[in-house]
């Protein structure tokens, strides 16, 4: 990995690299010192600091069986999907992923984002079908147990919604708020080809229209190419079985096409010569144009990357050694690179992607840094396998126009005050 | 990928290859007769079937914040932490991971398995300090906030309790009750070696004493190589923060190295000349060798592999084609092959490892499968990057005799019936 900047001058590989100690924050000062106004806190912190035992040790903890499904710990009480508090309604809504709290690549399950349009139906898998039919030799019906019988495969893979965020003020204040409609999981299921293949594809079959099984019934239609990919049913995701929110028992799974498309409560995939211009790709998720024209079936969610550590909302706590962490995706294939400036866009360095690096999955950077104490703006920029370069929103504004609402994947700067407090820097 | 046997003679990339439609349990059938002693049920499964439309598509579902951290389906409320009925007492004991209920290689975190000796205690972050003392430069205390300023990483690793599963009768039913004391994510924090480096290692330095903060005060010595290679001081678990089960707000994490040692709610660290000797490394977790000697600091565990599906416990429906599925493992590295048998261990079929195949991970593996219907035994071996072989149980008893308790790492087959039942062919 890349070694963080030393103040050291001795630099061998048995150094001491003291990357907290000059920041004076060890030894409990800065927490104790924080609590000067509330010395019965201070005392009860004091008690439980070494060499003493803290009170936890003193009697036994909770017994097994406490939670057969564990839940985390009540201290995280508040990470939490994020749901905007203005919604207008609650069936055609998004909750989003707490990205500035997450590390990693993969999101748990409670906290990957939901965005629905009838509702999270309850559905029992053993009444569940999929039905298959349209220009195929032979129509089919599928239960859960037939589609578990096919051979499986599993993936890593991000989805995302395609309004993430959208182009007008006022934008959001933290990473969650511009980007949470975002996650990363690994998927088990069936390749669509095969399922396909099982039925039999006519000569004139080119694209292949999919409907979910809930109160909206969403259908999209999905070309034929895709779907003879890397497509997949999948029925498992971060190896349990879907969570309702994300399409308990079946769902389609495209990756690096945008989220609408995956159709979650797939009941129905229909084999046809022209997609079906359904509400979800004529209404909505299409953009219009400068010129007045609409563009429709944006499928591919372009390279894109963020900060997350230290984003909106967060506070640097002392000048020193910080580290620059984040994530970057592409639809496309793999990221084969992040920069990040910590000068406001005017130099770069390149960070170190944590592997594997995956197709079609989120990769998570970092950048040593250390902080001055001073005002100032970081960003990050993804490069992907294709050589695409994320783009500044000035530069998207400026190709897409005022009507834009889809697919904006730019640069997403934030302003360090020099009280450590961080901001959305567009805002 | 490996193509599974095709019952057509039309092989082509385009050939249909009727996995289900042989084994005739297509169109629902399966389901309705099934049913055929209960007519309401299969009426109302009916009124559901394509071209009907569902009940569930007929009002809105659940609308957005019903679960600001979201929950499994209830159709998979069976799908729990499986946890021996006779135990002993609860503050001492383990909850296992349902691995035939599950696919991939991550394991969610409210399904890892757990394993404690004095409770799980409920720490305050806030409150929360490691110290770290002994033959260093400068004794060190850490608050959480000091931990996360280190530069950070994340990896995936499984881990594995030593006792997974004992060597003596009876045996467990499936493959949860035989290996569940084993689970896999990924893992988000910093280099045990960068933290030493903190403090100064002095020359005499040759072990590591790890002290958990639970009332058991769990504590393991690890050699000083380990500690500067691999180990990390973990915070995150599949993104978010430590479940309280694995070690929140901070674990030692010791890739390969046999689970008690990764050290939950970790409290100190104390740098030696000498391992300690503690419980856990007298007492327990080292075994009686038949001539009377001890064998003591087992810490790797040796590559092993077992079949989730189909395994003991669950059914095949009927003949015909079966995907045969289970993971394998190798505390020394990477898993390099997995050879399958089906006749009870008379000939073996390499299967298809899931890329990424990633160190100390689990690595999912799979082989197509036609089930003729009559009986049968199949097993798993694992041979992992060092060239080493998962062994039988006769093997790895002929060399351990009766007296060993820990660190069973033996193939474990599963008899078919000609009815379907999977069981456990060494029970």
């Amino acid at each position: 990995m890349t070694e963080p900047a030393d103040a050291d001058n001795d630099s061998t590989a048995t150094s001491r690299r003291h990357f907290l100690r000059e920041s004076g924050v060890l030894m409990g000062g800065a927490v104790l010192s924080g609590l000067a106004g509330n010395e019965a806190v201070a005392a009860d912190i004091a008690d439980n600091l070494p060499p003493n035992v803290p009170e936890w040790m003193k009697a036994p903890g909770d017994p097994m069986g406490s939670q057969l499904y564990g839940t985390p710990s009540p201290f995280e009480k508040g990470v939490v999907k994020n749901i905007p508090k203005d919604l207008p309604q609650y069936l055609s809504a998004s909750g989003r992923t707490p990205l500035q709290d997450l590390d990693g690549i993969i999101t748990p399950n409670g906290l990957f984002y939901e965005r629905h349009h009838g509702g999270v139906p309850t559905i029992d898998p053993a009444q569940h079908r999929l039905m298959l039919h349209g220009l195929v030799d032979k129509p089919l019906i599928f239960t859960m147990d037939d589609i578990r019988r096919f051979p499986s495969q599993s993936r890593i893979y991000f989805l995302e919604c395609s309004g993430n965020p959208i182009y007008k003020k006022p934008y959001g204040k933290t990473a969650s708020d511009l980007v949470g409609l975002l996650s990363c999981a690994e998927w088990t299921g069936v390749s669509l080809k095969l399922v396909l293949q099982e039925a039999g594809l006519q000569p004139a079959a080119k694209w292949v229209v999919a409907e979910g099984a809930d109160a909206a019934a969403l259908t999209r239609s999905i070309p034929i190419e895709k779907c003879l990919d890397d497509a997949m049913l999948v029925y498992s995701q971060n190896g349990e079985r879907l969570r309702p929110q994300q399409g308990y028992p079946l769902r389609l799974l495209l990756p690096g096409f945008e989220g609408n498309m995956s159709v979650k409560w797939l009941r129905r995939l229909r084999v046809a010569a022209e997609p079906t211009y359904s509400r979800e790709e004529t209404s909505k998720y299409t953009d219009l144009m400068p010129d007045g024209s609409a563009r429709e079936f944006t499928f591919y969610m372009e390279a894109k990357s963020i900060i997350t550590r230290p984003s909106g909302g967060q506070r640097l706590g002392a000048p020193g050694f910080h580290e620059i962490s984040g994530i970057a995706w592409s639809g496309r294939g793999k990221i084969s690179r992040v920069d990040v400036s910590v000068d406001d866009g005017k130099s770069w360095q390149q960070a170190e992607l944590q592997e594997p690096v995956l197709t079609r999955a989120l990769t998570r950077f970092r950048l040593p840094w250390r902080w001055d104490g001073k005002s100032a703006v970081i960003q990050s920029r993804a490069i992907d396998e294709t050589g695409y370069v994320q783009p500044t929103l000035a530069e998207l504004l400026a190709v897409r126009g005022d009507n834009y609402y889809y697919h904006n994947n730019a640069i997403w700067p934030w302003r360090i005050a020099s009280d450590g407090e961080v901001t959305n820097a567009n805002a």
